[in-house]
């Protein structure tokens, strides 16, 4: 095991202000910072870290295949993936085995559908790896939209939207409350599934959520190009139970 | 609506350095902070967040009535908890039309299952109500286990122990990634439906995590009783779909 370590750091869901103290002094201190990017694009996670970097410090962008005309089950983008996964830690493990931590950034928290698990997979036990926790992106929303996530005994689920609709009606049938997360193309399928149970018109919307371009708003007829990739649905609970039962133990 | 504002402010899962930059900013700043706390014990939130408390702020405890002896959907604790939380709003309000903040601190994140929840519900509306999210226990605990919560298309659901038998057992069946919360006494209730499902084994047990008293185990026979309240059992994803698939999109 090399004497360096590999830091998973949520960065939350975009606000700079809503990263951890501990985050923040990780990345201040960190020799190497690297981050998950699409081609051409700015990083979130990256954005929402940047005014911490240590000016001296090394940028290590991972940057995802180009794989945009290919779907995302098809085995040529599995093994493009794969492939980008192995080739993101073994740069990270050239500077473990250099003597140097490395911080990688992860948007929201990085234990959580993070690109994180992919290569915390791939280093732990061969190297030490720390994670820090980070406020997840359906908590940034709900703050900002001053919505209820969950109280007393109801279950509160996280569903991502790109699954198969009879699976999505299931899970959403129950009347507990959920965040939808991974909306883009998904988003109409999601919609349509909503409508059909009734909780379409107590759904809301949020895109780039704690961010300057933030927006919340009841569910859309259709999600524009921009939407894609960051936004997702509250959905409250149907007839909440009594909240008054909900006591300290 | 009176000009001063509440804050419902998130202080993470226990360990002082995950509070966020800009909860931290507010406790600093704040001129009376409130927290909910047990009579005759530390407040978890409290503990979390002293350091950086404003030595010239006003201290507000609301403290839940003490009623061990009732069980928790009796009536009486029914009225009695609904009376406090009335109480608790009428002692902020007071603070907030004398053109005071109130900032009230809550452990984990305010939305999700916080005691705040009640106070929001009822100032919402009269009052300026600014939520700050906070970590979550679960990922706090996850991140200090080092163990991934969920990736792919897997469904997250965090589930309260409280949740009758049959319930439990109906929302653990499907194999994905859990959290169980609100263990206390529903401990004995939870393992034997996960033994039963054939999931206690690869299930973690924390307590206190992040705190300087922090205990991460397999399940154990039985909680003593500081185990009560401060815990949580993370469950992981049954024979895991192939992560490789997890893209960018």
């Amino acid at each position: 095991m090399s004497a360096a370590t590999v830091y998973g750091v949520g960065v939350g869901p975009g606000d700079p202000e809503l990263l951890t103290i501990k985050a923040a002094n990780l990345i201040r201190s960190a020799r190497v910072v690297a981050f998950f990017s699409k081609r051409g694009k700015t990083s979130n996670a990256f954005a929402a870290a940047e005014r911490y970097l240590n000016p001296e410090s090394e940028r290590l962008p991972l940057i995802y295949p180009y794989t945009v005309e290919i779907a995302a089950n098809h085995p040529r983008y599995v093994s493009a993936l794969r492939e980008f996964y192995a080739d993101s830690a073994a740069a990270i493990v050239q500077r473990l085995e250099g003597g140097r931590d490395v911080v990688v950034l992860c948007e929201g928290d990085p234990l959580l559908y993070g690109s994180y698990l992919h290569l915390h997979q791939r280093l732990q036990g061969a190297h030490r790896c720390v994670v820090v926790p980070g406020i997840t992106s359906f908590a940034g929303c709900a703050a900002r939209a001053g919505l209820p996530l969950v109280s007393t005994d109801r279950v509160f689920c996280i569903v991502p939207g790109t699954l198969p609709e009879a699976e999505l009606e299931a899970r959403l049938s129950s009347g507990d409350p959920a965040a939808i997360i991974k909306l883009g193309r998904n988003f109409g399928k999601v919609k349509g599934v909503l409508e059909r149970l009734g909780r379409a018109a107590s759904a809301t919307f949020v895109e780039r959520g704690t961010t300057a371009s933030e927006r919340i708003v009841p569910l859309p007829e259709q999600l524009g190009d921009a939407s894609i990739y960051f936004s997702l649905i509250l959905v409250p609970a149907v007839e909440a139970r009594q909240p008054e039962h909900d006591g300290p133990r």
